[in-house]
């Protein structure tokens, strides 16, 4: 079966993971955020196969998320460091930390963040910069934007409730026309 | 190669990843937070092969951010319910908006977040929730949490500067060892 490129698609979402959304990546990502930047280093933190690192370190330099840069001669010796587009998948990596602590951390939390002169732990959360209001709010809504296409448009209908589901999906498909298209899809 | 599992680490973002850590994943979420519900809605919105989607809800339900509830019996029919769990990833999906948006769409802005009431396009960021400092910043850092393990201190201590590298991997491969390494992932 061949893989749908996200990148087609215009939603952001679908775009950015396109260019992250595979384990290993958003965690070479993490770590890179951490200081890392040498082959060995993300190697032992993340106990991968080098092939694999190899591969998803040039995916990263290829989205422009990591840069390839010399720092030995001789021997010649590379080292991955962040670009400001690397950099600022940060507020993600908070996202994700904040998600895993509440849901995923039954024994107590492992890492957290806080302030580095108080001590403070903070509490990560997304607002909008203007208002400051936090953005998990049936306060504000998706809306298209300068460049949306009709299949976009139609999706924000939805989910805005504007549109029904029929509308949005247009030939909803019966349990009979589905087996047909599972069908077309295994054999295709 | 057998898959590492990421719920064993300790890291909140590897453990949330080995729930969502996968495209498609995503991508029904982000639906299931526009009010998708219908195995077709999901399918025709996302233009997946139907083996794939049941797979990746069951994935969900699984992991406890989907519930799978009958919404007609004759015939039995199952709706897909966002689950608290599976709500409180929408900070993770505004944060990608976010960064999408800024580094992925050449030709404008396709989707947009606007306050509902004065139509404002709103811009994410991820802040404290006490402070309202923003925490892409250098004033916040990662600490080590009640339940951190050694192996996580260490990571922590590294990203603070407070360790160098070889103190954080310790056994840093040359090479030839890393040739080594890889022959023994590929036959392991």
């Amino acid at each position: 079966m061949q893989r749908t490129s996200f990148g087609s698609m215009q939603c952001p979402i679908a775009r950015s993971l396109e260019r992250v959304g595979e384990w290993w990546s958003i965690l070479i990502l993490r770590d890179a955020l951490h200081g890392l930047t040498r082959f060995d280093q993300f190697q032992k933190s993340l106990d991968i196969a080098p092939n694999m690192l190899a591969r998803r370190l040039q995916g990263l330099v290829e989205s422009g998320l990591l840069q390839r840069k010399l720092y030995s001669k001789h021997p010649p010796r590379h080292e991955y460091v962040l670009t400001e587009r690397g950099r600022d998948f940060r507020p993600v990596l908070l996202a994700l930390l904040a998600w895993g602590n509440k849901h995923f951390a039954s024994e107590g939390e492992s890492v957290l963040l806080a302030n580095a002169k108080t001590g403070a732990v903070a509490e990560p959360i997304v607002v909008d910069r203007k208002s400051g209001r936090p953005l998990n709010d049936s306060e504000f809504r998706y809306v298209p934007g300068p460049a949306a296409s009709e299949r976009t448009r139609l999706r924000l209908a939805f989910a805005a409730g504007e549109i029904t589901a029929d509308d949005y999906v247009p030939g909803a498909v019966s349990d009979k026309t589905e087996k047909r298209t599972r069908r077309r899809t295994h054999h295709g």
